[in-house]
């Protein structure tokens, strides 16, 4: 298969006329779709939560049907979405617990009401996409963009392309070391209980502490969501190496969490990875928020269709 | 950077010419110097143990001095070793705590001796390539090479290139879960105590049970470390969603022990990635022993050399 490196805005050729390259954040919560300006920025954005498939995907296309010429749509689909173009099922979200979307095809409806190809690739790939074209992991060759919400997801960046191997990595639901005695709580995860997800995402927060992250300041908590966290970046470090990490996601850019987080890492590594990178003043550099704020997402779903504007289904 | 798919023999046009590319496994304990037939197999072959850097490097001097029209060499070396080709220090082993071997540069002495392009990777990732052009791996995009012998260590590779990132890949050390109920022992390992490595490496396995693995043959041995096995290969399963992992190694070659393995990381993913290859039948393809068995770093480390040969220093 053709291996290359991301094609950037910049790179573009062709007639250089104007087009219009549109994207979908397309989250189990909300969907935003919007339309590029070509620079990483956004010319317009519509926001809306996710509803039963048709007037979702209704509510997309008629956003897209009013812009002019449009020529691709890139969505950054929540998962687990078939993103294997072979497949037979590409561009469907599968076995979803989210009432009503299992084996939903989000791509067909698009292309045939719209009439341009649809690029896709999970919510988390696409956020890396859009880091690494725009944002705070501009230039790396390998790193991970990581979003804790309500749940905890991942997307690998190696070799200068989003990793998706056996289905796509998923990073939150790895297993990690847990003090029962300090914490007692048995993890919020259906599939494996006390997995990084059951034990940091906001669904863990909330369960554990009876309130929702957003309402909780006490220090013990942001003290063990730090602890849980660094052994997962930890781990992220010692299994891909990853040049930089980006944390994003509601939980994820609590104020004063990234430092916690930071120290937290350093003391586990102990010294035992030799990079620059992790001393006490670069790891500031290395463990970082979004470069793009909340829209990684959607601007990366937008060069994923830039990226492959003219090779997709139509 | 330029990113490629690797170069296999098949593919090298040029004169045609009979050219000899040879290769060396070089281990903290044991040197395998060879020579490719250009196929995968091996023409000649010595192998030493590791003595001082000048005796061990001036022992495969010889060998290859001996090697009639060569072309290239490619170095596997135990590490931590630098192979960023950009570094001031590339090709030096650095912080290893091998008596003699710190800071000690492997490359030049061999490209001064033998006047032709040395290429180098890691140990592991040089087996990862043996493994992907001729074992166990071929065709695969994404995989994970893992041995499992003194130290535990993995070579990654992703988007069809072993993955470097920052230093590189090493898989061993992270953090899983510790039972210290059923297994009080803290771990072996000097900077993270009951990081995988220290729970699972041959040197844990003797320091918990008093005897090396080749004389341990009882059940709650290998239940344990199966057990551990399972919880780091899950891991590699949920952060690099590897299409297959190739586990190699003196202890990870222990007859019976993949099975158990194989079995405790089905449990422990519990369903949660829904792919074919980790059912019941298919994870015995998923999860496997080297296609090339002890060959597979010097095997691979020839075809670093082939995949560079040409681009390299002299």
């Amino acid at each position: 298969m053709g291996i290359r490196t991301w094609r950037r805005a910049s790179d573009r050729g062709g007639n250089g006329g104007p087009m219009s390259i549109g994207g979908i954040e397309a989250g189990g919560t909300r969907w935003t779709c919007a339309v590029g300006d070509g620079d990483g920025g956004i010319e317009r954005v519509e926001s809306f939560a996710t509803a039963t498939p048709a007037a979702t995907l209704g509510r997309a296309t008629r956003f897209f049907a009013a812009v002019p010429d449009l020529e691709a749509v890139g969505v950054g689909a929540f998962g687990p979405v078939e993103v294997n173009r072979s497949s037979p099922r590409w561009g469907t979200i599968t076995t979803t617990p989210k009432p009503g979307w299992r084996d939903t095809d989000v791509v067909a409806p698009l292309a045939e009401a719209l009439g341009v190809p649809i690029a896709l690739d999970t919510d988390v790939n696409a956020a890396a996409v859009g880091e690494w074209c725009h944002g705070a992991a501009r230039g790396l060759d390998t790193f991970v963009y990581i979003t804790v919400g309500t749940g905890i997801g991942g997307g690998v960046f190696a070799n200068g392309r989003p990793v998706h191997g056996l289905l796509h990595p998923e990073v939150g639901h790895m297993l990690v070391p847990h003090d029962r005695e300090r914490d007692p709580f048995g993890g919020s995860c259906p599939f494996h209980g006390d997995c990084l997800e059951g034990l940091a995402s906001g669904t863990a927060l909330r369960e554990r502490w009876g309130r929702p992250g957003e309402e909780l300041s006490e220090s013990e908590v942001w003290d063990l969501e730090a602890e849980y966290l660094a052994l997962g970046l930890a781990n992220v470090v010692l299994v891909v190496a990853a040049e930089r990490i980006v944390v994003g996601g509601g939980v994820g850019t609590t104020p004063g969490l990234l430092p916690r987080v930071r120290a937290r890492m350093r003391d586990m590594l102990a010294g035992y990875v030799d990079s620059p990178q992790l001393g006490a003043g670069p790891i500031d550099d290395y463990l970082v928020a979004p470069g793009l704020g909340p829209r990684s997402g959607v601007v990366g779903a937008i060069e994923l269709a830039r990226d492959a504007a003219g090779t997709l289904r139509r």
